[in-house]
């Protein structure tokens, strides 16, 4: 039942992809994933080319498997890595936080793998259409940005909407997640909460702990006010003062001002108070720290055992 | 694969359960669900006790299988319906809307089932210790009243939580939902949008159609500002309408009239400009009409078919 169609594409052993998390997933957190197994995946974020190609040069020394690199098309540098991703031959480009559809041509021509993130039926069949590999299809219980579509209803619509492979992301962080989202007709998960607490991933032992110490209901939705875009994140003095800003009616700018570096400040100065602490709804299920190796055997173990295979 | 905790626990043939929604889920529709294996449902909604009673014994007369009634404890009738489930040997009492606990003790003394339906873990494990025979976990992809919690990342949650089985509802329209419910660690599935299109649903003609119609992005939620209670729904003039006075601060008491008998206008009349349509993000997946039989059916044997049994 663990389907191969996403494993033969990507060239990887497990069906899990590691999700582009800005500030977080580096080099060396990408390296320990697709060295497990699974496809590890450098965050563009918002850096600029140099620094992200100093990242790819990085990951190459530690791994020579396939690996992808996430185009956050907002930043100001999404032109730039998309020039940098066929510049340094990398083999998954995974875009998300728009449409990719200005790069793909030149991507296609170089011979890389393209997988948006959506968060609809419609938009991963247009996706399709423009000549994406595979469809990375995103439920509003991930962290970070979020759209409206939640995994148990997305999954299934995406898959009845194209041919190419999906993945299923948001709120997987077990077996039993993976097996679900195989059920729902997924032929893989990305995953990014779970690998936060990672022993590769270098963010600050504070978000580790606040990962492992969340409930279910640890997070929060801001953003949703105005034009603003959804973040979910773990509930802190950072969010609930961000939500009051927003219910007496803040402009866009002043809530832009206010989280201006909180990402930095919750990844590498583990700052409670200030920082934006991103995570999924399934951050409640992530117990304790472990390697890359481990959380992805572990998930694939628990969802064959479950699969009965 | 497909556990029969559930189905043991409710004297079911398959571990469905029709979903208890208010102004649509009658005598017949419960009838035709239990006739066809699963657990019917009568919604109390906000009906007084004799109405409520008056179904209950037009459902005796269509079928002599395990039912259940819903009561929604915010309605003001809550306290008559719970002496009325009593009364009438309901077999199955499932809550919404609130804590049951004032009523438990009399419930169980009677001997009825309680499935209440929570939107976290830490609320199934009170339910459970105050002598829940199962829980109904509840994520935002459903229609109508919602929760913070995705279907995803709570099922895992609720079922680590609790020893008693656990109901997936939200997100559920074919044998894929339910195979993945019972992956995630549910043994059973409750339903509501897919019902709203069975033949023996006396809603409007117009309201299947718009279900019918329903892409994944066709749902909106209502009411997310102020204290107010997050509905999902499909989109029309009416939604429009309800967020454009959120979003310029409206009071609770503007909103509440507002919206005022649109449920009404929307099962009994079919009014697509003024009606309130609740439906889940699932929507999208329903694609015609069919019996309650087919519907069930077809979505066992589908699971199976995907469980390898």
């Amino acid at each position: 039942m663990l389907s191969d169609r996403l494993t033969k594409l990507l060239g990887v052993r497990y069906p899990v992809i590691q999700g582009g998390m800005a500030w977080v997933s580096d080099a060396c957190l990408a390296a320990a994933v697709s060295n497990a197994g699974g496809l590890g995946v450098i965050a563009g974020g918002s850096a600029d080319a140099d620094t992200v190609r100093a990242e790819i040069r990085r990951l190459r020394t530690l791994c020579d498997r396939p690996f992808g690199l996430n185009i956050m098309l907002m930043s100001d540098h999404a032109g730039d890595l998309a020039r940098l991703a066929i510049e340094e031959k990398v083999p998954v480009v995974i875009t998300g936080a728009g449409s990719p559809s200005r790069f793909m041509g030149g991507w296609k021509e170089a011979g890389l793998l393209i997988l948006p993130v959506v968060p609809s039926a419609s938009l991963a069949r247009r996706m399709e259409k423009l000549g994406a590999d595979a469809i990375i299809a995103e439920g509003g219980e991930s962290g970070g940005h979020i759209g409206e579509m939640n995994t148990m209803a997305l999954i299934p619509q995406v898959a009845d909407a194209v041919d190419i492979p999906v993945v299923a992301a948001g709120g997987v962080a077990d077996g039993r997640g993976l097996a679900a989202a195989l059920m729902l007709g997924a032929d893989g998960v990305q995953c990014g909460t779970c690998f936060l607490v990672a022993d590769e991933c270098g963010i600050h032992d504070n978000y580790k702990d606040m990962i492992i110490a969340a409930r279910d209901t640890g997070t929060v939705v801001t953003g949703r006010s105005g034009q603003g875009h959804p973040v979910r994140q773990l509930k802190n003095p950072m969010t609930r003062r961000f939500l009051e800003m927003e219910k007496r009616g803040a402009s866009e700018r002043e809530l832009e001002e206010f989280v201006l570096g909180s990402l930095r400040l919750a990844t590498q100065q583990g700052d409670r108070e200030h920082g934006s602490f991103m995570a999924g709804q399934i951050a409640g299920l992530v117990k304790g720290r472990a390697g890359a190796k481990e959380i992805i055997e572990g998930m694939v173990q628990q969802a064959r055992l479950l699969l009965g295979e």
